[in-house]
């Protein structure tokens, strides 16, 4: 590995956030087989998170929930349109739909849409490029659940597309949700009239560049191939290479939706780095609470499998650095997040705010 | 089956070009144990075809295989320089090199140049699709020989990318070169700096359109559902179907090529359906002359398999046509084509004339 994503330079220069009484002794290197004192302690540090996020939403008048609602419905409206339910090839239509509306917090075209909205843009602009960044996510989730990637049977609880409609049609169906994804974006007719005329094509052009590089070797694929090499090592994975994975299957693509809203939006250079930055924050961030999350839930489930005291195979942050540290990234990740969104007119960042907010608190 | 392409209705108003003498009195159902006398007049149409394109190529000044040597060359170095040699992720790099870098005649990026030099422009404009289709071509190419699919170990003389480095990389391969065409397209420093910068970026966005449009539902990924779903049916595949798959098996890219040369060129809308019509000619032509030099093989290696007598499973024109009809709209195709072409400046039109020809009379 030579080239890693700028941010990985970031994690050198955590600063403990965390009262020290809170932080861990020493690092957690097997959470499955921790004890149950420890495992009570993460629960009390996500509840205080819950306790943060509350305090975080009721400090502005802002509704969270209803405006994630009213995006989800939008974005699933959107995508019910771009692929016709009963025309010819039906089996391949029916693949693609069953994958793309398959339920979802639709996160990416949220931040798309926020994104958008935060530099001065109408939403409507970013609607194309909220759908095709939903398609991008489901092409990588129908491929990577395959026989011979990960071998994924459930999905949002749901049986996965291959164990649906077969193997064959399930890798056809993700490259015709990626070449849509990029038709979608490129179609005039996709796009409000009231887009500006003379600047519109290149923001396209401009969107699609950053759109198509999020997905091959410098993102999706990348990130995928490195995860497939880690798979089954022996060896533990360094830090680096988890952070390369990471920032490459799910950064990526969050940056992409951010950058690629700012730039439909119209928003300067400026701007859309700025927004950038905030992007590559809470992508990072999005995985580590992951990492945490899964931690939390192992220990909880532990109850059920008790005895088997089995060290997971997964290498997450808390794994590699602690628990508490991992907790302190986090925070650090969240603080640099909300950090680039101050030069922001505050009503309009609020959602980027609480989307930043939500993806550090989640519960799942 | 509902909607097919146009050009289906084509095929119904086909008129005998070949006397009446040469006809065949019967349509050919099983080729491959057809008697010798009728396999030596396949050779013989087949010589005659190869002398009138000698014919074609000495009636202008036009150098057809220095031309098509000069093409490639410089495609192959856009193709070469678009992939990083020894950059991470090495595998995945690697995969895509050994896909893209294997040879092949380079016709669809050699038809994207021709289409924007016959409308006035600068080759060099239209470099950048001319790669792009080619990283499409090859994605499909990667694909479809996947085990899962028509399972192919060779391609082009070599093992396939599934064989050499595995079915998860070979899948990660196709997406990230299906990635990079739309990347590589969209890039400014694609293109040189004498595009025309009020008009340049609209361009590339209905070229993508272009692009995106034949790839998915609408296109490759299409043919190839409704390709899987006739294969092993014991049914014979009816003719609208057979000419469904290739439409959008073959035609569609061949489609797609020659319009965005024309879009990137600075053609007028005319301009450019005249050639999305031409281009529709000579890609359902491909596929015909595919199946003509299919029977012709076969009867040929029929001597080395003599005494097996067994109908192919493949269905082909020649099979539901006969072998004369099946010349017969072949040519009818090819003069479409040309007709096409007549608006055209002769010498700017001569590439395009003559990569009708050699796709006619090509020999393999």
């Amino acid at each position: 590995m030579a080239a890693f994503h700028p941010l990985v330079a970031s994690r050198v220069r955590i600063s403990p956030l965390l009262p020290a009484a809170a932080a861990a002794t020493a690092p957690v290197y097997a959470c499955a087989a921790m004890p149950y004192a420890r495992r009570r302690r993460f629960s009390a540090i996500v509840a205080t998170a819950a306790a943060a996020a509350a305090a975080a939403s009721s400090a502005t008048e802002f509704d969270f929930n209803t405006y994630m609602g009213e995006k989800a419905a939008a974005v699933n409206r959107a995508l019910d349109a771009s692929i016709p339910a009963d025309e010819p090839p039906a089996a391949l239509h029916e693949a693609m739909r069953y994958s793309l509306l398959a339920g979802g917090k639709r996160v990416r075209p949220a931040l798309c849409l926020a994104a958008c909205a935060v530099v001065g843009g109408r939403e409507a602009w970013a609607m194309p490029a909220a759908a095709a960044v939903e398609m991008v996510h489901t092409m990588s989730l129908v491929h990577d659940d395959l026989p011979c990637m990960d071998d994924d049977d459930l999905r949002r609880g749901k049986p996965t597309c291959h164990v649906v409609y077969g193997e064959p049609i399930a890798v056809l169906t993700g490259d015709a949700l990626l070449s849509l994804s990029f038709h979608h974006m490129a179609r005039t007719d996709s796009y409000p009239p009231d887009v500006d005329a003379d600047k519109h094509p290149a923001r396209v052009v401009r969107s699609i560049g950053e759109l198509a590089r999020c997905i091959g070797s410098e993102g999706l694929v990348a990130g995928q191939v490195v995860d497939l090499e880690m798979t089954g090592s022996a060896e533990p994975v360094p830090i680096d290479r988890l952070e390369y994975i990471h920032l490459h299957k799910t950064a990526a693509l969050l940056e992409a939706s951010v950058v690629i809203g700012a730039i439909l939006g119209g928003g300067s250079n400026e701007q859309i780095e700025r927004l950038r930055m905030y992007a590559r924050s809470i992508g990072l961030l999005f995985q580590v609470v992951d990492d945490i999350l899964d931690v939390t839930k192992s220990s909880e489930e532990l109850g059920k499998t008790a005895g088997k005291d089995l060290a997971s195979d997964k290498t997450t942050y808390p794994k590699l650095l602690g628990l508490e540290k991992s907790r302190e990234f986090a925070e650090r990740l969240l603080s640099d997040a909300r950090e680039q969104l101050s030069g922001f007119d505050k009503e309009k960042a609020a959602p980027l705010l609480h989307l930043a907010n939500y993806i550090a608190y989640r519960q799942n």
